[in-house]
């Protein structure tokens, strides 16, 4: 495991994301110093006090230049323009990774801004939680969880490979594949829930009278189906036009999924019903 | 609370609902005897063992004779079936009640049927969760819920008090509206949310190469948000179609929101997209 010491880690953006990583490698005696960098002052002291970080600086010039591994866990659509100022201070030999949930465009901005001896590994660790902030980090997020590595034919091996060890000291499954089809198997099982679920939310206030909240009366099962729609607006706006090509084709994909329910129950299409929820109950039961 | 006392009460269906309705009003008090009717024998002997019934019997017209209450808790595409059986052998005086998931079309069915002196208040205790059978029933499952019973112009004053004093004493809060509201509110908030659950789980199985299960990379959120898609098929297809209509109309509302999430997504419109996902958010955690 000593062959994948970090003496230096650099995270950009001390949230639930990436002061879990931070808390993850420190856990597993991995990593030596973290160096926080951030704007909001008073998150980078909560990550100190908490432990997540050893120092903080609000520049990213300083904070990079000496870091082994630079992470970078801002919001996916500042990704690239965080590392665009960040490489050309980065020293020869270390690594830039993120944790973005969207990655052809990300890996299409970032590749170029590569200087000599710098590597990139594009990452996207599948976990988190509504809750957001230093706050919020907590050492066994990444554990049991997904962790998905895209390189490109760019990608440095060596680079890769330690990248795919900080993340399985972390506690998760690195599974590897292009960024195409991360972008498309995330639209699918994340991305497209979540615009379901806040479409269903809207509809559902719509479908009320003005003087009467038509939510009041929601049992569990709408409580647990939504919980995804009090997730950050922004965060979400940002992955929505990251990744709006394989979106809208999932999106298509469910609309017309939904058209079939709706045109068996206008039939009254007993059995072709039984069916296909049957199908999706098999289906759902088989991942749980 | 002695007023409300039912000396036997006859439970047809004892199963998740059937079972937790007799349980409460055991501990509350508030019954005698309760007799089980139904179908399975192995599931009205667990109910037995379990205290939920003292006795049992597969026939339906001995079951009710002597029964105070009746409380129908069989699928709701049975309900006005087995009602037809049961009313012509209920005693004069006698109340029949109902937990169907839908109102209006059990209501115009069950009504005309009703003998002189026989009563019939229509219900519907907004709970449950997945599991089903005796073996789920529990005495605090409409703990804190709702109970919506939908009189009409036929409805008997007395018998309406009497089932909504046992709802209270089972620990929900009773609440009155037409059978048409019900079903246009729950319609919304609950057929609703299962129909497009029901679709995701589809679409996104769909969304899948053939050589892989795209489910496999599903994270908690996904399998929260498509927890009710676990649901009974049967149950469902029934509620779909006997709420055919509310349920197409708001089936119609969510399309057009969902199409201008998709809309603003293919335009760019980032200020409309964050506007619609804050707006979404703010009313779900409105009722959390």
């Amino acid at each position: 495991m000593s062959d994948f010491y970090v003496s230096k880690l650099a995270v950009v953006g001390v949230g639930l994301i990436g002061g879990s990583f931070a808390l993850a490698l420190k856990q597993a005696g991995l990593v030596g110093e973290v160096v926080g960098i951030g704007r909001g002052r008073a998150n980078l002291e909560t990550a100190c006090e908490r432990g997540i970080i050893d120092s903080f600086t609000h520049s990213l010039v300083e904070g990079v230049a000496e870091a082994d591994v630079v992470f970078l866990a801002t919001p996916v659509r500042t990704l690239a323009r965080v590392a665009a100022e960040a490489l050309p201070y980065m020293k020869k030999g270390a690594v830039l990774t993120d944790g973005g949930s969207v990655k052809a465009e990300v890996v299409a901005a970032i590749e170029p801004l590569l200087p000599e001896g710098v590597h990139f590994v594009p990452g996207h660790p599948v976990a988190g939680t509504e809750r957001s902030g230093a706050e919020a980090a907590f050492a066994t997020l990444y554990r049991g969880r997904r962790c998905i590595l895209t390189p490109t034919s760019r990608t440095d091996r060596g680079a890769l490979e330690l990248i795919r060890q900080l993340w399985r000291a972390a506690g998760s499954e690195v599974v590897d594949m292009t960024p195409e089809k991360h972008d498309h198997i995330l639209a699918a099982i994340s991305h497209l829930p979540h615009m379901v679920a806040y479409a269903l939310v809207n509809a559902v206030v719509g479908c009320g009278d003005q003087d009467e909240d038509i939510l009041s009366y929601s049992a569990g099962g709408f409580r647990d189906f939504t919980r995804i729609a009090s997730s950050d607006p922004t965060m979400w706006r940002d992955i929505a036009l990251s990744n709006r090509e394989a979106l809208l084709e999932v999106i298509g994909i469910f609309e017309k999924s939904l058209a079939t329910v709706k045109s068996d129950i206008a039939a009254g299409n007993a059995d072709a019903l039984f069916d296909f929820f049957q199908r999706s109950k098999q289906r759902r039961d088989a991942i749980v």
